[in-house]
């Protein structure tokens, strides 16, 4: 009844385009784990051999179930396909699938290229072929096949028609510079796909006019079945097709719903919020707010004509339900909505309350205060945890750093050698005794971590498997009045991982306030027994 | 020839619903003077009566050209119009127009309002009329039109007819809920045109699924001739129609600037990107850098693949010229950069260079040596201009930092209170004679900064208006073997802004980097005169 639609993601090849994103292995590992939890069929993963960090992420297969993907470009016009190093170099890295642009826009073949009409579509028959004989799924990106096809559409058409012939599973329409609008999308692939089969055409649009979205569902509804985009929409200039955006669409909306099957999972789909702020964390961007369907504010009601309305029957003013897309509802009317807020957030956590608990209030404001000055407690659940149980009753105080130290110095060390040493001293009461240490890290917060970590008397055997998973700065405001907040995701042997934050002018006391309360978290979960009651105040005390 | 389309801005009505926008009488002046700056035919400036805001902005007429409009509601059923305090505040408001939303759906007619359809039919009549007979030009705004279209098609047309008939001016079709995709908005407004003439409909559409601009673009295909939107898109949810996207492509692009007459002139146009960048500062906002037509990286390259072919050509890369919405083209140097890019950067930065010099092809290759370790130049221009120099010719080394050392220290002071004091030595040499300085800060790298920026012996004078504008951290990769990249943005009194960057392990390390950039470059910049030979033994004063 429904047919397949398939989703490519060129987050590490077109969204690496994007001014100001770079990414390492790393980050393109971490990357790859996000979109195959989306659901998505196709990841390219770069251009092997363009750039060390592309062929050292190509050197092994990175995917477990999305068709791993390299990019490069088909042979060079003049040249054999075994004389061209940067081809070879693609069929050789260990991918699935090879998807090779190449000019369809004759002006470019003959002037950029400077080769010959006929000579182009050689090189895309052979590379293609190439692909196929290397037991790689080809694929071809028709580079400018739109204003290609205004041009000299009979030509734009024979390159996507010999790619098909040759052998490509998909030919993928590239609108590369973003200018071309929904209806000429429309009008374009309808009459490509009375060439080239609709299940082996593909949109690759850009949203320089705002319509990368409208473009890609142009393109399925004339026919294609492949939509290559990015997460959060990251890409060249304005960016490539959102798919998140486009995912909840084909997976919810009449039109698509109904006619169309894809490999994201209901499940999947209810994790796309959290994917898309995931993303954003790993950029160290702040979410779009106004982002459709993931955004914080996608289902937010500010007080007035709607808000009571919508509390009464939420089906009929919102156009999706937002749980579907893990995403919720937000009315920003009043007090009485945070309270709820916060009481829904204390069950999530286990923490039994009181709904008429005056001290839900205390909590409250003093949530707002905090997240005032830069806190952020959607991030750290375990700090926000730590605030509620204390808020609500007490929480053992485990331990108290009287005081700490932190150096960092660079300098010529005794061969002549330029070093940079971080040292940290605390100074720590746990039962009325004072344990001093001393760590050395590669930068100040690494160096306090480890002499926090170091000797904690009696708890030291239940902290002995926490890890720092993460951690992550921003600086919240820019300039000389800067406020630092920290986020630090820590894990245990158990697999357990909990996030916590501090938020300081300074970047060593953001990270203490944050390292502290993942330390206290984790007792506390361990079911350490509290110490004896110390008289004064404690640098740990939440006041 | 072309017929004329108008625009009709909501910013200070429906973008007053964006979550943690507020607008005072102020606010509301000044942007009734930037969206008449884009030539906007409609301004819809709130809703009279509703809060003391609008009721004191409608004390007057604040615009100039155009049409000043009120926001209200038809009449409540079951009341005379001269029993209806609301309507009535609008009606006297000073506006030329007024636009009055209706129900439209006929299930929030019966259940929300809990009239009948027909009264509904007969508020909207009468409400119209009374606007005609105030000598105000009357709008109905039809609130959830195309979800009450599916449900009951006769109804909703039967109030759009109503209204028509009662001497509407226009006849907008809302998509309130934002969830109409763009093939529906184009086969239901083509219906209704032929019903209400078309340059009587209007088209008013949210971002819910991110079409708001296709889907205006939709209805205008469809026949609509008013479309309604806001400055950046901003709105309830997802935001509105982004009139700032729409207008370059209703003006430049083919199938409407051929076919549409706007009023927006050209010149009003060239305007754009300030008028958008400005409506941004005062929402205190950072700017979509990814924004169609008037972001910062609309019309920015990084690939080296398409930097080469846009300096032969632009107009074979770009859509539209990035003067005609006064934006301007960025080839950016990265990881991903060619020779091309480079060159293209030194020509900018006005660093002579010859094409064929060897010393290019290693500094390109020492940029990318140093992004895949994390450093980003696309981003800090100042360092990378210093890179070049050092590459090409030499950078004078007007000082040197023989060490520094840096403290952070937490614990109670003589009063007992808590305290975290940062501190920083240097030792730095000018010209051979060696200079100690100390500084304290909010946090480790403000400490390093005061201390460095004191005594530069004499160069001290060059660096004076120096400041720090901004600073950022990103830490690379998470965990233990984390990457940290600071950029810093410094500026001086002559109004110049410069950006550099510092990687390291070790934050401090990073920020000192960076900071020693900025210096170096601002005495660059300033002419100062590099260090002498020295002649004899160097006098050493400590101070």
């Amino acid at each position: 009844m429904t047919e397949r639609l398939y989703l490519f993601d060129t987050t590490l090849r077109d969204g690496a385009q994007t001014p100001g994103i770079d990414f390492s292995v790393e980050d393109k590992i971490l990357i790859t784990s996000l979109i195959e939890r989306a659901g998505i069929d196709y990841i390219e993963g770069g251009w092997p051999g363009a750039n060390p960090t592309d062929t050292e992420f190509f050197a092994q297969k990175r995917t477990r179930r999305a068709v791993f993907t390299a990019f490069g470009m088909t042979k060079r016009a003049g040249r054999s396909l075994s004389n061209d190093p940067g081809l070879l170099a693609v069929l050789q890295a260990e991918a699935d699938a090879v998807c090779l642009v190449a000019k369809t826009w004759d002006f470019h073949v003959t002037v950029a290229l400077g080769t010959t009409l006929n000579d182009n579509l050689q090189a895309i028959r052979e590379s293609i072929g190439a692909v196929r004989a290397c037991g790689r799924e080809p694929m071809l990106d028709c580079e400018h096949f739109f204003d290609g096809w205004k041009h000299n559409r009979d030509y734009a058409l024979a390159c996507a028609v010999a790619a098909c012939e040759a052998g490509a599973r998909w030919v993928v329409l590239c609108d590369t510079n973003g200018g071309t609008l929904p209806e000429e999308v429309e009008a374009i692939v309808a009459e490509v796909a009375r060439h080239v089969p609709g299940d082996r055409l593909g949109i690759h649009a850009h949203d320089d006019t705002g319509n990368a979205v409208a473009n890609s569902l142009a393109a399925v509804r004339a026919g294609a079945r492949q939509i290559q985009g990015t997460l959060n929409g990251i890409g060249e200039r304005c960016g490539n097709a959102n798919l998140v955006t486009l995912i909840p669409t084909l997976k919810l909306k009449a039109g698509y719903a109904d006619r169309f099957e894809t490999g994201v999972s209901d499940d999947q789909l209810a994790h796309l919020t959290q994917i898309s702020r995931a993303f954003n964390e790993m950029l160290n961007r702040a979410p779009a707010r106004q982002a459709p369907y993931v955004g914080e504010a996608a289902f937010a009601t500010k007080a007035g004509l709607h808000a009571s309305a919508i509390l009464k029957d939420p089906a009929t003013y919102e156009h999706v339900a937002p749980e579907t897309v893990g995403n919720r509802r937000r009315v920003l009317v009043s007090d009485q909505a945070g309270r709820s807020n916060v009481l829904a957030e204390l069950e999530r956590l286990g923490i039994p309350a009181d709904r008429d608990d005056p001290r839900i209030g205390t909590l409250l404001d003093e949530v707002k205060r905090r997240e005032a000055e830069g806190w952020a407690y959607e991030a750290a659940d375990a700090s926000f945890e730590l605030l509620a149980r204390r808020a609500l009753g007490s929480v053992p105080e485990f331990f108290r750093v009287e005081s700490f130290r932190v150096l960092v110095e660079r300098r010529y060390n005794a061969i002549g050698e330029l070093v940079t040493v971080s040292e940290a001293t605390v100074k720590i009461t746990v039962d009325g005794e004072t344990l001093m240490s001393v760590g050395e890290g590669n930068g100040p917060v690494n160096a306090l971590d480890r002499a926090i970590r170091k000797d904690l008397g009696r708890f030291q055997s239940f902290i002995e498997d926490l890890e720092l998973a993460d951690y992550k700065v921003r600086i919240l405001n820019g300039g000389t009045g800067a406020t630092t907040r920290v986020l630090i995701e820590s894990r245990d042997a158990s697999g357990n991982r909990w996030s916590t934050v501090g938020v300081s002018p300074n970047i060593v006391d953001a990270s203490f306030q944050a390292l502290v309360d993942s330390i206290t978290w984790k007792l506390l979960k361990a079911g350490a027994a509290p110490g004896r009651a110390v008289a004064g105040p404690a640098l740990t005390s939440v006041r």
